[in-house]
């Protein structure tokens, strides 16, 4: 039975998994645990770590297989599969998410987009066209959604989560600048981006 | 002499801010580590532990005061002065980012917006025009500008990093989604949106 992989190994997989496709792109066929960790600033043993949790990959003096490795990955994160996800909240970082082209090239597909404001109602962000969040219950059934992206103001984040999360959705990647109350069966992903920006201007700080 | 603090115990500061933020905002004048913790499903002892690497915080029976703490924590996070900041690559993105007030409202002020594209050069998004690429060094320099966003496709992100590091930028957040290497006193944060799509899709599966 494999061991659970710690969270901060599921995050490097992501890292690696960037990694692979810009070497596939290069056209390199295979890499070596050493060349993986250097170019991401990690040793090749914490790489061979993190891939162990996930299967028995590369060989001694070869290395791995770019094209091999980038599927087993795919498939340990669960994106060798589409995942139809939908929005709320159709502000300016919304519309950007909606027209973000790293999310379907990695098997993310939008198919609904929900705010409340009626100058945004009918009104076309990328793949899909707004609709009142009345109709984001509909969409979630229809499609067999799993994910929303939810990007509200803080003081509607839970009201919103807590009907994304009655209409089924399993998982939150959550932008609103609030921690959000979810049932023990749905995941949260939350993305402060302001907090990143205190992260950097501490480490900035200390640096000084 | 104070411990040097662990890095998620630092993640953890923007998340205690943001709860206290509410809090004062709610007109609550004191509030206890049991509270504080039970809000962002943490424990008692860990917030005790965390804001311990800052400071003597908290009176025992009485608390914590939101607004002393809330000034400590955004001295010790550095975000208690303003940090100008400058965008480069201004797709949709980079416009939401420029627009998203989290940013002012923390002390992030943008004074720069810079791209390649004629067609954006000019334009006016948020508190900022765009200007050429070419012209940030002298703003960099003119406004002692020590934080810089990245919002630009990967394959120009290393050279992009390159030119605000010899600008003077000392941190980097990174929406690029490639790794950037940077001189030794540049800190840099990677924001990548589609890994903590991945991430959530992976927590997905793993509860199915």
């Amino acid at each position: 039975m494999q061991r659970v992989p710690p969270n901060p190994a599921v995050q490097r997989l992501s890292l690696y998994l960037r990694r692979l496709e810009q070497l596939a792109a290069d056209g390199t066929e295979t890499v070596s645990s050493n060349q993986l960790a250097a170019s991401l600033h990690r040793t090749a043993a914490q790489v061979r770590k993190d891939l162990g949790y996930f299967g028995q990959f590369g060989r001694p003096g070869v290395g791995y297989r770019v094209g091999a490795l980038m599927e087993a990955l795919r498939h340990a994160l669960g994106t060798d599969r589409t995942w139809e996800a939908v929005v709320v909240g159709v502000g300016d970082l919304g519309r950007a998410l909606l027209r973000f082209k790293g999310f379907p090239t990695r098997g993310f597909q939008f198919v609904g987009a929900f705010d409340i404001s009626a100058a945004k109602i009918g009104k076309q962000f990328g793949p899909v066209r707004v609709q009142h969040i009345d109709e984001m219950p509909a969409v979630v059934r229809r499609h067999d959604v799993r994910l929303a992206v939810l990007a509200v103001p803080p003081e509607a984040a839970q009201d919103v989560a807590d009907r994304v999360c009655a209409a089924g959705v399993r998982g939150i990647l959550n932008f609103a600048p609030s921690p959000i109350d979810v049932p023990p069966r749905v995941a949260v992903c939350p993305v402060d981006l302001a907090a990143s920006l205190e992260q950097l201007s501490f480490q900035v700080s200390a640096m000084r």
